[in-house]
């Protein structure tokens, strides 16, 4: 089990997980309430000066964590993964203006074709865009996510599948980023996660909880605390395997987005000292 | 890929497929379809005399193909796991009275309880149900679940696991009850598939599909062809290991639920030769 979290040294937030704040306003709060990270989405991003909205973020005293998100590689014509390509190649081109050291990766499904094709096409993709992430200082990192987005979200739906994929690709520009919330349920957890530490691929470290019931499959997360996934263990078992990283708050969650900012923000700190 | 299906003599449907009819209008529907086999949940034989509503079922030329359904054995608490284990025995006594000669089994969790402590409580129910199962005739089909019912519906959620526990109680009167819609996802369900056939351990095969999107995690599942699912793939290597029994349909849908049940039940025949 890890040790308690003392401080929110290591506490980063996602920008949409404050979904109704705008950069900015988000970019205030954290700073405010002693958050040390932030993790970007695109959407964020939209009409503003990527390079002086990294500028305004570091400003504050926020490590700019990761740029959220890529991926979503397969397809089933060739110009649609052409297409795909160039966009996660304009993702690196963002995260290196704005300073995030890695882009996310969600790889991506295409309802009806098989996994080990949208699989093999996730990895014909990230390969496509190793040079340019090399040359530009930017990591890629693949997210495994929970099975139940097998049909449109990604193929990867385990950490072996992420292990097996960045091993074949050994690439030092690739990495792997963990969420407890697509993880929990996986009885190779531990052991896969001791292989991703021992390959040096541990890139990421998000968490939240799984909410008994969960109401929607995607906008129903739940706070650190309120659900069954034992985070903390899980952050030790990273932890053992050499991670130092931020810990990063990733909730989706229509019911929160709802509540007020400010209270949710409280919450947040309150559920990772408490509960992560 | 398996041979097409070219009629209705491995067809089950479940009770709850159409649920808003009772068992007697099912039954005599299905019947009428050409069904060849029934599949009955235990609410829908509240407050009827159960072998009388077996020969019914037989009359009408069904095959009584399982009771859906025990399980849920773990929990915090002795007395708990006590009352669970006392109500699958009565299943096993429902089972044997309707003539199902099988109980599935959704094995249950526990929100905050591991995975691991809830697989053991999971076993050794069963294993204390083991001697009421055969001394009655009735097999119990461990069914794993999807990862998205890991919280309080199932700690088994791949084949490995339902594999590995059948493996471990190695008894006549245990098996296994394959779910497409639960099992689709898993990179390893060809080869744990070949290892359930090799061990005598497939009892039931259950067919749906997932739809794109699902909008809620319990009752949207999909009418065969209306998702993802590589059903015929699966079947063919469900059969290919030596499985000659039904292809049971069991869909949980508020939307079908809502619509003409006789609509629903011409639909179901042309998905299932169609499409399964």
């Amino acid at each position: 089990m890890a040790k308690e979290l003392a401080d929110l040294s290591r506490l980063c937030v996602h920008t949409i997980t404050t979904k109704p704040w705008p950069i900015e306003k988000a970019a205030k709060e954290f700073s405010a309430a002693g958050i040390a990270g932030i993790t970007v989405w695109r959407d964020a991003l939209s009409g503003r000066d990527i390079a002086a909205t990294g500028r305004m973020l570091r400003d504050l005293n926020l490590e700019v964590v990761s740029l959220c998100r890529g991926g979503f590689f397969p397809s089933l014509d060739k110009k649609s993964r052409q297409s795909a390509i160039d966009d996660n190649l304009k993702a690196i081109d963002e995260a290196a203006a704005l300073g995030a050291p890695m882009v996310v990766l969600v790889c991506g499904a295409v309802p009806g074709q098989s996994l080990i094709k949208s699989r093999e096409q996730i990895q014909e993709g990230i390969v496509a865009c190793i040079g340019h992430a090399a040359a530009a200082g930017v990591k890629l990192t693949i997210e495994p996510l929970h099975p139940m987005y097998a049909d449109d979200r990604s193929a990867v739906n385990t950490l072996k599948q992420a292990n097996d994929m960045a091993e074949a690709i050994n690439s030092p520009s690739v990495g792997i980023a963990l969420d407890v919330y697509h993880l929990w349920w996986d009885p190779d957890l531990a052991s896969e996660i001791k292989r991703s530490g021992r390959n040096g691929n541990i890139s990421a470290f998000h968490i939240c909880d799984w909410k008994t019931p969960t109401t929607d499959l995607l906008n129903d997360r739940g706070l650190m605390g309120e659900g069954c996934i034992n985070i903390k263990e899980i952050r030790g078992w990273v932890e053992e395997d050499g991670f130092t990283g931020f810990n990063e708050v990733e909730i989706f969650s229509n019911s929160y987005w709802q509540q007020d900012q400010h209270l949710f923000l409280e919450k947040i700190k309150e559920g990772y000292l408490q509960n992560s």
